[in-house]
């Protein structure tokens, strides 16, 4: 199955927007076991969108287009997807009434100018989309079939899951049920996960199960893709690899599929009825700003400080013996964790201060982090240092601290050594 | 001239990186006036990217190719241009003891198998790599000249700005100096802008200024474009179009070219010996975090404060009479900013208390912002309602929180309405 993405648009062409929809695309694709071997950008200009169709045509069996069906004059794909198909374009009464209805259900009179968005090439198929203006469609042209798609991130994606990649699937034949299995995880690098992993496919016999990674700093997805007949041979061929992986990757797992790390600190802080109060240094806001903005934070999320000016830490957070803070150390974390927990009134205290190294940004330019967490009961402690310039630092201890909380929570060792660290 | 983008790599084909190289060089090219008509992505695969190189050779003058010059199995770039261009490889002495000497100078033996990427056409010209070990060069494929980057970002921006751009604009007989202008503001979308510059290009009579936007929610980048037969050329053209953008746009500009807001909100804050304090709510840190992490901002940067529920509100800044606080008001925000500034010993304090609708997330979600700046002889307040959704409203206040306060320490009117604010 030879699947190519055409995008089209001088917004895209021109680097005006960063095409993340050819990215989006093409990973859900692969999510399901389908490759795309070809991509296309090309503007608003009608010879080279026809130019560019015909030689898609000629060499792939499945084209996704996206962009080009809004209302506006160079909105071109419809008309081009006409030539190329050598059909006319006639007008979808069905999807006229489903715009007009669209527009009276927001008390608004549809402009003249959308019409023009049910206007389809003769015998396409359409394609829904129930949460915008702009009508998906399908059409051969040439041997290939070509699937149309809006522009606008929202609709394409809703359109792409539920239209466009059942009938691709349909049309390579594939196994009625594929299922993408996720895990998030912090502190190892991708190939370090890649040799735990190894052998992790043999355990589906029949080759079924498909091992892919994403990394994006400080976090690294592990993907499982499974091909079954139906949704229990899918579950049945599943299982022991999902096993496999959380005995093998044990802590580090710290979400899987939709969750986040900071949605799990949150659930484990709300399961616990718990409140949480955070005190930042280098981070300058960022661990509070993961958690605190969520639904369901304000009931939980009890004070964040952050500090530059590391004399001012005793003060600020209650503690008595202020002037006799030193130079950050273990004893300097607890105590500042154990007081901003009675100051704020919360039952947890997350505290990350940074000593960062002297001098300007460079590559080996690092940071020793003092992490504490404080209970009614009890005091944690981890230390760690990173390196990789300021911004390496700053994100590794947003995601160092917040996996640390996710840990505590979840009663697993906080300081479990992480691939990113120097010792 | 008609420019081409020919990206390669698997990564980037199958969506495991969001391509961002190809609306970098797009946006670069546009900068300085020159036009991409088509956008080719292909994997690494022998078969496909010589077919990408023969259309781009049969379409284009110039034609930007990224990625596959490193020195794995998989990077192709060198043996297809040299198959297109119907040459050899041929090793280059000159790169060659390049590598060995970037290697010597990290301490380090070069690997046998980064000879490859001194492995080029035969003929071709090398674009220097002042910052890695892949050798760009540019080559002729058919009628048109081939330029090879790399696809590290990095090395790419070197590579694209003193190399090849500069070698296009030759073929093009582009003037020899182009200059790129940018003004950031924020408060204003980007119709509205357009309409208040409307003639600006004519103050450059003979057509030399061209204006653009980029816009990225909540800033807006104004772009003048500049060409000219010197640097004085362009400085006698740019002038009087500088001046009226800064005269129509006004308080809006929060910054010109490389400058970000919180940037210069920190260099007024440090030249005016300032130090400030934070106090934030649904924004959760991310004011903190924009300022408090910047080189600098530990010698003023005071303390940031993040509360999520506000009955705590008044004790957690020391206000005396904290039982009395009462829902969100003038009166609210600009107690809390001057206890603030108090508590924390600092000269300015900024408050951003924001009441949020009640509700889940929708297009229609909106929040009421209470703004307020204190410092010792003066306190100023600003009242917004920003709608659009939980995440618009977040950081909408991020930006208007900063804004205000960039206006405040450049004695500027606080209180100026924005587009995106509902009255």
């Amino acid at each position: 199955m030879r699947i190519e993405i055409l995008c089209t648009g001088d917004e895209v062409l021109t680097g005006k927007i960063t095409n993340t929809n050819f990215s989006y695309i093409s990973q859900k694709l692969e999510d399901v076991g389908l490759t795309v071997v070809w991509g296309t950008t090309v503007g608003d200009d009608r010879a080279r969108l026809l130019e560019a169709f015909r030689l898609a045509a000629g060499r792939a069996d499945a084209v996704i287009v996206n962009g080009g069906l809004g209302p506006t004059v160079d909105d071109l794909s419809q008309e081009i997807a006409a030539a190329a198909a050598g059909v006319e374009l006639v007008l979808n009464e069905a999807w006229l009434a489903q715009m007009e209805s669209f527009f009276a259900r927001r008390s608004r009179i549809m402009p003249p100018n959308n019409r023009k968005q049910a206007m389809l090439p003769e015998g396409a198929e359409v394609l829904d989309n129930p949460v915008g203006t702009a009508c998906g469609f399908a059409v051969d042209i040439g041997t290939a079939r070509f699937f149309f798609t809006p522009g606008v991130p929202r609709e394409l994606r809703r359109m792409l899951e539920d239209q466009v990649i059942p009938r691709i699937l349909a049309r390579a034949g594939s196994p009625a049920t594929i299922r993408l299995k996720r895990f998030h995880s912090y502190g190892l690098g991708e190939s370090h996960v890649d040799s735990l992993l190894e052998g992790i496919e043999a355990l589906a016999p029949d080759g079924s199960v498909k091992l892919g990674f994403r990394a994006h700093y400080p976090q690294l997805e592990t993907k499982l893709t499974v091909r079954g007949t139906d949704p229990d041979d899918v579950e049945r061929k599943l299982a022991p690899v999902i096993a496999e992986v959380r005995r093998r990757l044990g802590n580090f797992i710290l979400a899987e599929d939709d969750r986040t790390l900071e949605g799990v600190v949150l659930d484990e802080l709300l399961a616990q009825n718990a409140s949480l109060a955070v005190v930042e240094t280098f981070t300058a806001g960022q661990i509070a700003a993961r958690i605190g903005h969520l639904p369901g934070a304000e009931r939980t999320f009890r004070r964040g400080l952050v500090l530059r000016d590391l004399t001012d830490l005793g003060a600020a957070v209650g503690l008595e013996d202020a002037p006799a803070l030193g130079p950050l150390s273990q004893e300097t974390a607890e105590a500042v964790a154990r007081a901003t927990r009675t100051t704020a009134g919360a039952t947890h205290a997350l505290v990350v201060l940074i000593a960062l190294d002297d001098g300007d940004d460079r590559i080996d330019f690092g940071g020793t982090i003092h992490l504490a967490i404080a209970t009614e009961t009890q005091t944690t402690y981890r230390r760690a240092r990173i390196l990789g310039g300021r911004e390496w630092v700053r994100l590794g201890a947003v995601e160092l601290g917040l996996d640390c909380l996710r840990r505590f929570l979840q009663a697993l060792p906080v300081a479990e050594r992480i691939d990113f660290e120097k010792v």
